[in-house]
């Protein structure tokens, strides 16, 4: 006769609390396959319990896969193939063996994505540093009680439609919004012409997911945007790297690939440009809007900081411009708000928009609802317009202070950016471009963080660069930041 | 001499009244190219302003791309090649022409995927109507309160950190508590085993874009998650469908497969299966994930709604059994708690979560912050718990009334499954196949809508079917919509 005691102490039902002492006498070989339970009613009077109380936990236990299937009316143990994994686990575990061979079933293009991944190199980030790496707004000026407000006002009117599924395109207030926020900058769309997207990151991936396929070229400028490289990666798109000068992409090379290749899509960032902080003019929009146009060649415009100019000199994004349905227009919140709730949009052709949104329908089928609604109220009353107010303040004198400090403390020689918004400038470093990753790594170790350059080319460049961000870094940290820059430049 | 006045009443700054009034000026053909404004001293002098109020308004002027550089003393009005887009726009336009021919560009999946959602149709929601169609939780029973004082949690205790980018494999701290979590149904991962995602669907389409290639064979139930078709055919994929019998998926015809043809992975959801809501029982498990070992084939688990066991017995998920590294298991908070918040994770040998996180990266940076800090909060505060409880009562009656319900109005021959937990029924209707859209046409007319059987198959089934689901309807409603169904199924 089985012989079971409960314990009284144990928080859990009796019926648990049997099921759990039977199991255990199986896993430890006590029960073998082909033992037969006791009678339910006898068990039932040993233990002290009701009847059904042991009835439910031989239910438990079949349920499990410990028991045959009620066959007469005895319980058999069943043999069981497998047990539940048991091994102890923790953070520092060594990877466990599988029998899937992961990285070769892996597509070729997620392989790269994963090498690209694992290659990267970090620079240590301990002791007083001061950061100009980071490009996201300064958590420091976070408006997190505005935010906590637009949330609580949320889920208090809108209460549970906040809570489910959005539009593939987007919650409707929000796309209302955006496309009035939008007109101020002279971009003339209706809301079916806008999708939101989890992030502009997001909002590129299915760009490319709608036009790109492997093989296809993609012209991006050089130095670009640091993640644009692994997501080209992702989609076995070849990017064709164009120059950029002082006033922007080099269009005259780009005129003589278009002539010569086919392209499958141009992206560019036209305003505050990252890493360089260039800001292209009106004369250059316009030939490169003309030049897309000519060859048909869709035009992505990256404007992930539209909102930053700090010096008050109004240039129109190009898609304001595009009567003829070339553009597909990028933005988000990211790099100005709140990186974290990713909310991004794109603006472009009715059609165009309705193939993204099904594209985001079959691979996530909406974006979040509630950041969506949050990001609407956020915008609708009139906090997003007093939060880049406070910031245009903060930053513009951040530029400032770093276009002062760069004049005052590095040697002559040395050539960098001047940018009127935004938060990043280019700075070109002595010697040869292999020197780079020592001169970054001897700069963090005099405290001072500027992200390397050749993180932003597909090709290795000629020169060593680094990008310097004001995003995270106050007027007195850039003025010390400069200094160490310029000490260590002169010391070489 | 040019002639400008202000407007007192307007609330525009004198800067912008005098860009905009030389602008429309341009526009209008008043002022051509070649013409030149007047000195800044005369100008402001004229209107009565501070002559810096004329430079700056010259300086927009000139960033809006309607002067010459400056040369000389003078400013020069220059041929704008393009003036901003002009039109109204509403809700009612058409799709505007586009010298872009989006859908001539866009690559065949993503095509096919357009033209699925366009094909799509949909039942008629309007008047008294019960709905037995909707599968994802009750608004009704949305935790909007509990979820309210997680999110204010959140911003006043962790601050802007919930508002940055989050780690591309998730938020730490929720991953730990979904590690517990996960550890109460037999599944011992560590963190580094497991990444968080935005939602089930944008784990599936992570998964694939780690293994699936276009062409690759994949393993779906038949019926499925209606999702997955769309999704499949987004990666270029083959669906290989092999029916659902009583106990699950059928596992003679499985083996055949994986005999005869390479496949790169099988797609399960072994619990309250979607549509069908069959569980499969242990053996069924064992013998599963033996296959798909023995073929070294990745298993992919969906558990969306493990959670939602009413009648007690528990079956441990597959993942439970996998010592070998052949499951991912995928899991998510949309079809339980809060769709809207995109929370989903996916369970996995650590080398297969890291390529996961790298692609994760590499197309949209990391998911949502805020929703992953206010759903580990919702959990570790307990607050999971509390709302499964309740929703659990209210679903064990809905499930019991809606197996009550059939068995009292439906007429004799038609079949439909018994689940013991989730949200949904699969019912077999008279006819054959193509009759199912008259059928389900005819029930909505009558007042009640079900969910399609079609959808829930790659090629066409052999006979008509619908999906019932108890999610968000009530005894009484479940009552009644089986009255209704039954009455049309007796007047055929």
């Amino acid at each position: 006769m089985l012989l079971l005691r409960l314990d009284p102490d144990d928080a859990a039902p009796a019926y648990l609390q049997i099921r759990d002492r039977i199991v255990a006498l199986v896993e430890e070989g006590v029960l073998r396959p082909g033992d037969r339970l006791p009678a339910t009613r006898a068990l039932a009077e040993s233990i002290g319990v009701h009847r059904s109380t042991v009835v439910r936990a031989y239910d438990e236990i079949r349920a499990l896969g410990y028991l045959k299937s009620r066959s007469g009316s005895y319980s058999t143990i069943r043999h069981r193939a497998r047990t539940p994994a048991t091994r102890q686990v923790g953070p520092a575990d060594e990877p466990s063996s599988s029998v899937v061979d992961w990285s070769g079933l892996a597509g070729p293009h997620a392989r790269e994505v994963w090498a690209l991944e694992a290659d990267a190199w970090r620079l240590d980030r301990r002791g007083d540093v001061i950061d100009l790496e980071r490009l996201a707004a300064d958590p420091a000026l976070a408006p997190t009680d505005d935010l906590r407000r637009c949330f609580k006002s949320v889920l208090v009117r809108t209460g549970p439609a906040a809570l489910d599924y959005a539009d593939p395109a987007g919650w409707a207030p929000l796309r209302e919004v955006l496309a009035v926020r939008l007109r101020s900058h002279g971009i003339a769309v209706s809301s079916q012409e806008l999708m939101i997207t989890s992030g502009a990151q997001q909002a590129l991936d299915l760009v490319l997911r709608l036009l790109a396929r492997p093989g296809d070229r993609v012209v991006v400028e050089a130095p670009t945007y640091r993640m644009i490289h692994p997501l080209l990666r992702l989609h076995g798109a070849v990017p064709v790297e164009i120059g950029m000068r002082e006033g922007g992409m080099d269009l005259d090379l780009l005129e003589r690939v278009l002539e010569a290749v086919e392209v499958r899509l141009v992206y560019t960032m036209p305003s505050f440009h990252n890493p360089t902080g260039v800001t292209t003019d009106q004369a250059h929009r316009e030939r490169l809007l003309e030049l897309c146009e000519r060859w048909c060649v869709p035009l992505v415009e990256d404007a992930f900081e539209e909102e930053m100019k700090y010096f008050g000199r109004a240039v129109l994004p190009i898609k304001s411009m595009d009567c003829r349905g070339t553009v597909l227009y990028v933005g988000t919140f990211s790099k100005v708000v709140f990186p974290g709730l990713r909310v991004g949009w794109i603006a472009g052709p009715r059609q165009a928009i309705e193939m993204l949104a099904s594209i985001q329908h079959a691979s996530c089928l909406a974006s979040n609802t509630l950041a969506q609604a949050a990001a609407e109220r956020f915008c609708a009353r009139g906090e997003m317009e007093a939060y880049l107010r406070r910031i245009h303040r903060v930053y513009r004198r951040r530029l400032q202070a770093m276009l002062d400090g760069l004049r005052r403390h590095l040697p002559a020689g040395i050539r960098w950016t001047r940018p009127v918004g935004g938060y990043t400038l280019w700075l070109t470093l002595p010697g040869r471009a292999a020197d780079e990753r020592l001169w970054c790594e001897r700069l963090a170790r005099a405290g001072l963080l500027v992200a390397p350059g050749r993180a932003f080319f597909g090709s290795p460049p000629a020169r060593p660069h680094c990008r310097l961000s004001i995003a995270c870094a106050d007027e007195a940290a850039i003025e010390e930041g400069c200094r160490r820059l310029g000490a260590e430049l002169v010391r070489r």
